[in-house]
């Protein structure tokens, strides 16, 4: 069995951490393993680093910058971007958390806003360069914010005296009426009251009509001055997803059967932030652990195939494999040092605060790739948390989007 | 005393270990210190983030991006940039090693030839990636030299079994019938010797006549092709030095008194690679110890002008402060895995291998700025030396030039 790695990066990033990157927290280096040492000595698995641009079904070739691929069996793992809504003008003028670049332009930003509004003498525009929306209270949005109001009082406090007595404005625009939308209510009231304790300015049941010239138009029609907009406000099917002629849901995920499989195309499975399948009754979430699963159960119903064990009832068709299902074990976001929540799949419960905080800082440095990105988290985190300060301060390019 | 510091970085880079990110053995955090961080409680110095575009000698005023800045002293450090020789050709085809953002578009570029290598059907251009060549056989040159020949053997080894039987050709041009001009001879044939052991393909008494299309042409005539060009051919100085009308010398550097002012403009410090000052008939070298000390004899002269114990001989006049005098400690260069030379400063000793490379490590280690990158750069090291194996391979981003 051959199998071959195609990604357009060079590296598996971890992305729930990745809004740490963005505050500083990692230097980006821990959340990217690169792909070639992953799979190293007889691993069976070969890597090209090339640009997927389409998929011939009907040929079982995939096209990509570097060539033409035939396959046997395919696995579609691209995931998915950032959702603007479609709308241009969000794309252009917000950062997303997305892609490793990403986040380091992130980081660049903040920094940059920092040290501009240490510099300009005018009152209103160091409130703008002090002024961060963040568009969406889902995880990322909770968690990048909880993490930027904690940033923004270490800089201030310690590093720009300038800003003596100024202080930062961390907006989070939530479109429903409730922050973490995945958690039970408890858990999300937690979230909201801890944010709003570290200083985050929560506005629920509030969207964004508009977002240019350093400004930002809330429906309501509330005006915020701004120089840094981020958008957390969900995902979208991949492009390459798009331009494949299968049937997709509303969000342009591909349905795929039971076994993760096309109907169309046995040979082909689809896994990740890019499928679509609903389980009692309700579509399974775009989460790495979800992905992570697929990816496996995948693995498993080619294997079952390449060896037979689901041998064909008639010439030319193929049985269904084993029926994917997905094992909750639970999920956490952070709010802030010491401070996260916690739900546990399955039994339902749920804890907040300093043991659910730890159990996340646990749980995190077990799914890092590498044993050396651990014993680096756990560095960075021990400092950061006995010291109260950020690592990661470099201003390493000029990349400013102004919102 | 109000000190302000200006720099368009907001960092401190040790360029000494810049080489060391570009061949991926340290991550870019580790070698630049957030400037902020250094002078934080209580320092008196104050920071902003800048760029200098021109000092007013006459009228005491800095001209930055920000606005103007009036000073009653000025020190001077802007240090030096990559020498071109004035080839507008050599600077777009070839990489330098001066800043950061060279450094990880440098590494970049070394592992985009790796994977290009391992895609391409075409012999010729398959060697073409991985043939790297390297202007000047100084420190830098012969310590990038050295690391890249070993990373590419780990990386054809383990890596990259799409290379099995190749190998990468890494040519190191010196001008010079040797290397590492500022050292002895014995040091000096002792590098060359390494080096070559290590498979680096050292041409003395050759120079460049021309780098671009994917080939570098040497004055002999003498073709190779090759995408990726490294130069290190020492250093001019920075152009802010030659917008100010006072003395230089021929390479633009700023010639000072030996208490490191201006002769025009007693007020007015220079040090650092843009100084321009002979202690026993030599020139002092652009060395990042020179630097060093004479930042604080600079420092030291304006302290005792600014008590009073420089009274002025005749009004209007300023006595000249104490002339700087460097102190050479030594200075070391690495070649390869366990192998470096230590040439030590006054008694005139040298010693070579094992441990003059520890050696280096520990002094290297004692100049990185921070506890903390001194515990990451210690971890990256012994991970790299227990496991022959380089940390950090990602690809960033799309940074490629070709030679």
């Amino acid at each position: 069995m051959d199998v071959l790695l195609l990604d357009r990066h060079n590296y598996h990033l971890f992305q729930p951490l990745l809004y740490q990157v963005a505050t500083g927290s990692l230097e980006q280096e821990i959340v990217a393993a690169p792909l070639r040492r992953l799979f190293r000595r007889g691993s069976g698995v070969r890597f090209r680093l090339t640009e997927v641009r389409h998929v011939d079904l009907s040929a079982r070739r995939v096209i990509t910058d570097s060539g033409p691929v035939d396959y046997d069996y395919l696995i579609l793992a691209a995931g998915s971007v950032t959702n603007f809504f479609g709308r241009e003008e969000f794309r252009r003028n917000a950062h997303d958390l997305k892609g490793l670049d990403d986040a380091v332009r992130l980081r660049n930003q903040l920094m940059q806003a920092f040290e501009r509004a240490a510099q300009v003498l005018d009152a209103s525009e160091r409130d703008r360069s002090l002024t961060f929306v963040i568009v969406g209270g889902g995880p990322t949005g909770v968690e990048f914010a909880g993490a930027l109001a904690e940033l923004s009082r270490q800089l201030i406090a310690r590093d720009y005296p300038e800003l003596a007595g100024a202080a930062a404005h961390v907006l989070l625009v939530e479109s429903l009426p409730h922050l973490l939308s995945p958690f039970p209510a408890p858990l999300r009231e937690y979230a909201l009251r801890r944010l709003r304790a570290i200083g985050v300015d929560v506005q629920l049941n509030a969207s964004v009509r508009a977002a240019a010239n350093g400004r930002v138009i809330l429906e309501d029609g509330r005006e915020i001055e701004t120089r840094t907009v981020v958008w957390a406000a969900g995902v979208s099917a991949t492009p390459l997803a798009a331009s494949l002629n299968v049937s997709k849901n509303r969000n342009g995920r591909i349905a795929v059967r039971p076994d993760l499989s096309l109907t169309e195309h046995s040979e082909v499975f689809v896994v990740g932030d890019m499928a679509y399948l609903e389980q009692d009754g309700a579509p399974l979430p775009q989460l790495a652990p979800v992905a992570m699963q697929a990816g496996r159960h995948a693995a498993h119903v080619i294997l079952d195939r390449a060896r037979g064990r689901s041998a064909s009832p008639r010439p030319g068709q193929v049985r269904a494999g084993r029926p994917f299902r997905y094992r909750d074990k639970g999920s956490a976001a952070v709010i802030g040092r010491g401070s996260a929540v916690f739900r546990f799949g399955g039994v339902g419960a749920s804890i907040t605060g300093f043991v659910a905080w730890v159990l996340w800082l646990g749980l995190h440095l077990l799914y890092l790739v590498g044993f050396r990105n651990r014993v680096l988290a756990l560095l960075d985190w021990g400092f950061e948390y006995l010291r109260f300060d950020a690592q990661v301060r470099l201003i390493t390019s000029d990349s400013e989007r102004t919102g």
